[in-house]
């Protein structure tokens, strides 16, 4: 397959004069071809025009219909074969065996939603029935279920090529609710964005869907991002990325006439405190799962663990010279494009030059700035200097973690108080442990979307129950996540359906239930018909 | 019962010398006894740190502890006795029988939600069991439920005195959910504010609660309230009024340095359609029947509707005679407010000067000023003038509705298209008719939170399938509703436990499953315990 470089509106290829740009491999630093195209400003306005037209049909599908499509995607992503791979990690850096688990996250992804929708339940149907002898009043039939909000603008991240991008988590949560969806693809991974455009749209015409239904737009800069969120017709917006750089959308999204979500997952430093006992006991264990969780990816997650805390003494510092001799003896790694590298250096220069702030650790290899490369690092502080540094709690994006030390257990707790909002909070500790912090875990509850007990916050399971969001500025929205199944929530809104005729009414709504739904009738949950 | 006329934060009255003010009855524009004390800034900072501090005990308390204060406050409310109803008819002119039934709501509403938080569901359990065997990698135990988001500033609504007030259904919800609340008293009836959050203060200490729980600051201005959502420590807020006041604390929220949601239900025109059947055959009792939807409560109701389309013809023609005859023969009332009976008539005004606007009919009775009274009022236009002239489209809140006259079925369509985001949108159809306006129907749906099919809007059942929202500017989060049991999910997010000692987990979420809540175990729905 030849690269085109060109946006994808709604089936159709297009060109626009606007500008151009090369993807950079972070491998060598070089340039890699083609040419990619930016769009102008008025194809944003064509593909919200496409994508308006095709909601009125594409909102009106089964939900098998969509099961299918989402299916089909994934089956044309797997079809596009080891040249996706090359070309992500030609793109990335990342290595290839990572890159086939994540297009096993990503396929896996778009089938567990095509199972949610086939199952039917999310959609969180209500019945009311009617009460027409009622005093003083009657009440009519009530019947209430969340249908799909319209064209969603989806923000590819840089750090999952394939699962939180073109057809990553967003897309197929927002597709699976009924919503065209417009990509705004990763400027470091354009050529990875154009396959798997390419898939998704194959799939939309297999599946005699109108095109408008998908369009990926390239660009290089905020501006087509922020004329997509300020499109009228665009109805909600996912984004993964910088905190500068959601907030922004954020604002654009909140500033227009008529608001929109911007659900952006934006920043977080995963706090994790080693409890005494787990101190005393499991220092060099938690030393090495530390290592792992702050160097895998290049560091490079979400959910990488930024600052570690841990009660001063002598089981501290045991457990400081483990995770010393853990990042002294781990490995450089090429991160996921210069501007990345660049940023997590001036990262480490910005942390190294805070008072009180001393390097612990990094890696004894040399990292190749040719191969742009970012080698592990630990910095440390204590507690007081901490809370009088706000400029600690800023996220370093790459293998990075502060180490710092607290004068008791009372003081994890007034530091946690000062934390802003995080995607997780992790706490190791004995059982003891565990039972005597019921203080600073209710602390946590409220500024983390997840608590992890005696494990490490990287490796976000795609689930029923999993939560991946936080308070602000872990995310814009703490009420949503952005993984497992109730990610598709971010896409709906309720319709109260009174007096409506059978025929009339949704399919989910009817008194047959058809789909065989868990429905909440008159307040009582059940999977029955209804009587008439 | 004397009243004071002073805030009550957390159980204290508190009087500052900020500004004072009277409440003005509207039954004969006479100032009320006694004199209203705004509250300082310095009070704002001390109602949120004491609803802070509140919020670590309150959001622990079981469900049964918080349903009982909430039935506990009902049965204050209702120990208030007559002179609740007296000073509220004072203060709102609202007759004595509406308000009787305002307070059954209101305390039906408390009584409700008790039975919501007992029942437990809502919190949305979910539980993923560990598969340690799992390959490549095993998966943790994953339990995820929804958490209270801490304290909320609630906005009193001046239509509903008790049932969108003091103890009304945004406090009831958020004390439900285990958020402390902040009430700002609405300025035109702050002596039934001040009874009502005496009562609800008295529930706080008769359960043991911190006094923190609640409070209530008068002011007359945006500033205490725009202060209250920009509070560092508020978490939430929910409001019912007009458009602008509710966009300046929706935009306040959102620059705040970390946003919160701003629930502001403002503005809805909630057009009604009568399609060409039933324009033949029941015209006359359409016509009575928007004659007690316009007219009913004077027109102030946020479901009144403002606007009434019908295909031209002999039908129509007939039809307006019918309605006419029917608003000549109504009479004028008694509004809320001095300033909502100004606004009223300036709306008309504005509306009579619109080109193309003529009046079609209104009250034979003469409006008394001094008793302001507003008086039941018909303009009419039809479809083309309507679509040029977008000032049609602003909100007149009173005894108000617009008629337009529309070409044809398509026409309806068109002028449906163009209507901003409402909570309602009523059809009136012969069953041929429905079965032939799936069309009409289905742009309804983008525009309306909730579609009635031959009835009225006004009269807002309170039970789980209601949906009291809408797209903006009906409400500023089209994904909410104001009233119902779902309304409760407005003031929690999601937290997810990640391999948790049983001991340290939610009851909700503990494998013995006590409160025999309906969960999602591995995404299958069950009430049934886990098996250790």
């Amino acid at each position: 397959m030849t690269l085109h470089g060109k946006s994808l509106i709604a089936g159709l290829l297009v060109e626009s004069n606007t500008g151009s740009f090369h993807a950079i491999s972070p491998l060598d630093n070089q340039p890699l071809e083609p040419l990619f195209h930016e769009c102008s400003l008025d194809n944003v306005d064509l593909a919200l025009e496409l994508a308006d037209e095709a909601f009125a049909v594409y909102r009106k599908t089964s939900a098998e219909a969509r099961a299918q499509f989402l299916e089909k995607i994934a089956e044309e992503i797997i079809a596009l074969g080891d040249e996706l791979l090359q070309r992500a990690h030609l793109e990335t850096g990342l290595p290839l065996d990572r890159l086939t688990g994540e297009r096993g996250r990503t396929v896996g992804q778009l089938r567990l939603f095509a199972t949610v929708i086939r199952e039917g339940s999310w959609c969180d149907a209500r019945i009311d029935t009617a009460l027409p002898d009622r005093q003083p009043v009657p009440r009519p039939d009530l019947r209430r279920m969340v249908v799909p909000l319209g064209p969603v603008i989806v923000f590819g991240s840089s750090n999952f090529p394939l699962a939180f991008s073109v057809a990553g988590g967003d897309s197929a949560s927002a597709l699976a609710a009924g919503c065209p969806v417009i990509v705004k693809a990763h400027r470091a991974h354009p050529g990875t964005g154009e396959l798997v455009g390419g898939a998704i749209a194959r799939a939309a015409e297999s599946c005699g869907l109108p095109a408008g239904v998908f369009s990926l737009m390239h660009g290089s800069g905020a501006e087509i991002g922020v004329a997509l969120v300020k499109h009228p017709l665009a109805r909600a917006a996912g984004f993964t990325g910088s905190r500068t750089a959601g907030r922004n959308l954020f604002d654009a999204a909140n500033a227009r006439p008529e608001p929109i979500p911007v659900f952006a997952e934006m920043s977080s430093l995963n706090p994790l405190f080693i409890l005494p006992g787990a101190l005393k006991t499991r220092g060099q264990q938690i030393a090495e799962g530390l290592k792992g969780s702050i160097t895998m990816g290049v560091g490079q997650f979400c959910t990488k663990p930024g600052l570690i805390f841990g009660v001063g003494g002598a089981d501290l510092q045991a457990f400081t010279g483990y995770l010393e001799s853990a990042i002294e003896t781990s490995m450089p790694g090429t991160m996921l494009s210069p501007g990345i590298c660049r940023s997590f250096h001036d990262g480490l220069t910005t942390m190294g030059k805070i008072a009180g702030v001393i390097p612990l650790a990094n890696s004894d290899a040399t990292a190749n700035p040719s191969k742009t490369h970012g080698a592990p690092t630990i910095y440390a502080t204590d507690t007081a200097n901490f809370l009088e540094q706000h400029a600690l709690q800023e996220e370093v994006f790459g293998p990075y973690a502060l180490l710092v030390t607290a004068q008791d257990t009372a003081d994890l707790i007034r530091v946690a108080e000062k934390l802003e909002g995080q995607l997780t909070a992790t706490l190791h500790g004995t059982p003891e442990d565990i039972a005597a912090a019921g203080d600073l875990i209710a602390v946590l509850e409220r500024k983390a979307g997840r608590l992890v007990i005696n494990g490490f916050p990287t490796g976000v399971e795609v689930s029923p129950a999993m939560n991946h969001g936080g308070p602000y500025p872990a995310t814009t929205d703490a009420r949503y996540t952005s993984v497992g199944t109730a990610a598709i929530q971010r896409w709906a809104r309720p319709v109260c359906y009174q007096n409506f005729p059978q025929t009339a009414l949704p399919l989910e709504l009817r008194n047959e239930n058809p789909g065989n739904l868990m429905r909440q009738i008159n307040g009582n949950f059940s999977r029955d018909a209804i009587q008439d």
